[in-house]
C-alpha cells in the first residue's frame, strides 16, 4: 500500500514510537502521579519528558503551561469554550475545519458573536480582512496554521502580531503543522496552540495537547481526579491538573514523545524540505495533466503538503476508490472544512486530497501519477 | 514487583492486549470513517468490533448506543453536564469519586441542586435513602457501582427499578466495576452506563465509553470533525457521532476489544470468584493481625476488589512506602473520593488502599502480608 492520506493521521510511524508504546504498555503503565511506587513515578516522568520534548519544540516557556488531551479537537474545545462567554465576539476564517467551526457554531447559538472572514482561491487570509474585523469586544482570533484541504499556510507571525497589539487572545489550529513547520509560540506571539499528537508528531493516535499561555484563564472543561488536591471536591485551577482529568493516554504519551525526538533528530527543517520535495514534483506533474484541476497554490511558497485536486468529469470518490483499487491510499470528499468548499467552488462533490508524509518517497508519487493517468486512459 | 493498584489501572493487560496494540499501529492504524481506502476500512471495522463486544458485555441494545471516550472521566462529564441544567435536582453519594463529584460541585454553583446522601461505615447506601431525596425536579439519580476506596458494591439493581419507577435518569458510574461484575443495562435500568477501559476490561489507558440509552438528549460535549455531515457546521445529532469528535484512540480501542473478549473467554463470573478468593483471604488474614484497621465490609458478600486499610501508628504514605521498597504497589492517601474520609475517619491520613487483579495469585496476597508484618515489627 502506498499511503497518502497524512494529513488524517501519519502513517507509518517510527518504529521507535512502537517499541515505546510496547514498552510502557508492559513494563511501566501505571497511574501516574496516583501512586508512590516505582512504575508510578517512572510513568510520571516519562509524560514529564514528553512536556519538556514538547515544551522545546514550540519554545513553550514551562512544561506547566502545557496540557495533554486526547487529540486537536478537545484542545481546541477546551480552549475556546474556555475563553469565549455571550457578549464576546471572536475573529476566525472559513478555511478552519469543523474542529472548529462546530464550536464557535455553537457558541454562536449562546450569543457569542462570530465573524469568519474568507481567503482566496488559493486559501490565503488577508491580514487586513481580519483587522478591518476587530472591534471593542473581539475577545479572540482563531487561526488554521495550515488548511488540511489547500496546504495554504497563514502567516501567523503577523497575525500574532496584530492580537497582541490590540489585547486579543490569539489561537492557532496547529493539527496540520505541528511537527512539519517549526513553530515558536514567544516569536509569533500565540497564546494558545492546539496540535494533534498523531499527525506531524508522529506519535500515536489518541494523543494531542494544548499550551496556555500563563494569564489566560480558561473555564473548566472534563472534571475530575487529578491526584492532586485529592481531599477537595473543587477542581484544582493549576496547571496541568485543572485541564487533565481521569487517566491520561501514558502508552500514547509515551510514543509520542519518542515520534518527537525522531523529529528531533531528523531535524524540522529537514523533514520540512524532504516534504516539500515531494509536493513540489507532484505539484510539476500534475500541472502537465490537462484533465487535473489543481485546488489552492500552485507552489510550495507557503504551502504544505495537502493537495487538493478533482480529474475533470470523475468524481472524487470514484477516483478515491480506483486508487484504492490499485493499493493507493488518499482522502475524497469535503475533509470536515466545509466552508472552503464554497470558495473553491467544490461544495457538491469535494475534493481528492493527497498528503504524503516524510516516509513517502518520490518513487510513491510516480505510482499516484501513473494510477491517475490510467484512470483517466480507462475513462 | 506485585502490582496490588489495579483499582487504579490494571496491569499488566493480557498478552493480546499488547500485540493488538501493536498490530493495529503498525498494520492498521488509519483513521476510520473518513477514507474510503482498505486500512481505514479495516479502523472502522475494529472499533466496530469493539463497540460490538462491550454491547454483548453490559447488554446494550445497539453499538449506536456506546461512545467511546478517553477515560471514564469523560464519560462522566459528557452525561452529567449533558443532562443537568439550572433548576435540575441530582441525587448522589458521598462515596462518589471526584469524576462525579468535581461536575457536580460546578454545577452546583451555576444552579443545578445537589444532595449527596451519606452511606454507613461499610460503604453502603441506603436506598432509602435516596428514595426520601426525590423531589418533582429530581432529573437524575447517580451511583458508583463500586468504591474505589471501600469496594462496596451498590444494589444498582434496586436503586434502578426506583429511578425507573419515577421517571428519573439513572446514571451508573461503572470505572471499579466493568468488567469485574456482570453488568446489564436492561436489567438494572441503566440510562446511562460510564466505564473505564483501562481497569477491569484489561484494555489500555486512554479508553473508557459511555452508554446512552435511547430517548436520552444530551448536550453536546467535545464538538469537531466527526467524518459524517462534512458539509456542515452544525454538530451531528446522530449517535454515536454527536459525542465522538476527532481522532478516536483507535491503538486503545483495538486492545480493548481483545481485553474483553480475554474476559469472555475466561468468563467474568471466574474472574469474579478468583478475585474473591484473593480478597476474601487477604481480608481473614488481615483481620488477624490486632495492628491493622480495615475500612469496609470485612466480609467478600457485595465487596469488591479494593481493600482500604491503615496500620496503627504508622502513616498511610510511609506504609506505601516501604512496601515500595519491598517490591509491592499499592495506593496510599485520598484516592480522589473525599467525601467517604470523613464517614471512615481517615480524612487525616487516607489510607493504604490495596486492589488485586486477575493476575495475581495467593502468593502475591502472602508476599503483602509478610511485608506489612515486617513494617510493623521494625517499628
Amino acid at each position: 500500500m502506498i499511503y497518502l492520506d497524512n494529513a488524517a493521521t501519519s502513517f507509518p510511524k517510527p518504529s521507535q514510537v512502537y517499541e515505546e508504546v510496547l514498552n510502557c504498555m508492559k513494563n511501566y503503565a501505571a497511574n501516574p502521579g496516583r501512586g508512590s511506587y516505582e512504575i508510578s513515578i517512572r510513568a510520571a516522568l516519562k509524560i514529564m519528558e514528553t512536556r519538556e520534548e514538547i515544551c522545546q519544540l514550540f519554545n513553550i516557556p514551562s512544561p506547566f503551561n502545557l496540557i495533554f488531551t486526547c487529540n486537536a479537537t478537545e484542545a481546541l474545545n477546551i480552549g475556546i469554550k474556555g475563553v469565549l462567554k455571550r457578549g464576546d465576539h471572536v475573529i476566525s476564517t472559513v478555511i478552519e475545519h469543523n474542529s472548529v467551526l462546530r464550536p464557535l457554531y455553537s457558541l454562536s447559538e449562546d450569543g457569542v458573536e462570530v465573524t469568519l472572514v474568507s481567503v482566496d482561491k488559493a486559501g490565503y487570509v488577508n491580514i487586513n480582512d481580519i483587522k478591518e474585523e476587530i472591534k471593542e469586544n473581539t475577545k479572540m482570533i482563531i487561526i488554521n496554521h495550515v488548511s488540511n484541504v489547500l496546504g495554504s499556510i497563514q502567516d501567523i507571525k503577523n497575525i500574532g502580531k496584530l492580537s497582541k497589539s490590540k489585547g486579543i487572545i490569539f489561537m492557532v489550529d496547529a493539527s496540520q503543522s505541528a511537527g512539519v513547520i517549526p513553530i515558536d509560540v514567544e516569536h509569533d506571539n500565540i497564546d494558545l496552540l492546539a496540535f494533534s499528537g498523531h499527525k506531524g508528531l508522529l506519535g500515536p493516535q489518541g494523543t494531542g495537547g494544548l499550551f496556555i499561555r500563563s494569564g489566560i484563564k480558561l473555564k473548566n472543561f472534563r472534571e475530575g481526579g487529578t491526584g492532586s488536591n485529592s481531599h477537595f471536591i473543587v477542581q484544582p485551577d493549576f496547571m496541568p491538573d485543572q485541564f487533565e482529568s481521569g487517566t491520561l493516554n501514558i502508552p500514547g504519551i509515551a510514543g509520542l514523545c519518542e515520534g518527537i525526538k525522531f523529529i528531533k533528530n531528523i531535524g524540522i527543517r529537514t523533514i520540512q524540505k524532504y516534504e516539500e520535495e515531494l509536493i513540489s514534483y507532484l505539484l510539476k506533474e500534475l500541472k502537465k495533466l490537462s484533465y487535473i484541476k489543481i485546488y489552492g497554490s500552485d507552489s510550495v511558497k507557503q504551502r504544505s503538503t495537502a493537495i487538493s485536486f478533482n480529474i475533470e468529469g470523475v468524481d472524487a470518490s470514484i477516483v478515491g476508490e480506483q486508487l484504492n483499487e490499485e493499493g493507493i491510499a488518499v482522502r475524497t470528499g469535503y475533509h470536515c472544512a466545509p466552508l472552503i468548499h464554497d470558495v473553491i467552488d467544490t461544495e457538491y462533490a469535494g475534493t481528492v486530497r493527497v498528503s504524503p508524509g516524510y516516509f513517502n518517497t518520490l518513487d510513491d508519487i510516480d505510482k499516484l501519477l501513473v494510477t491517475i493517468m490510467k484512470i483517466c486512459k480507462i475513462r
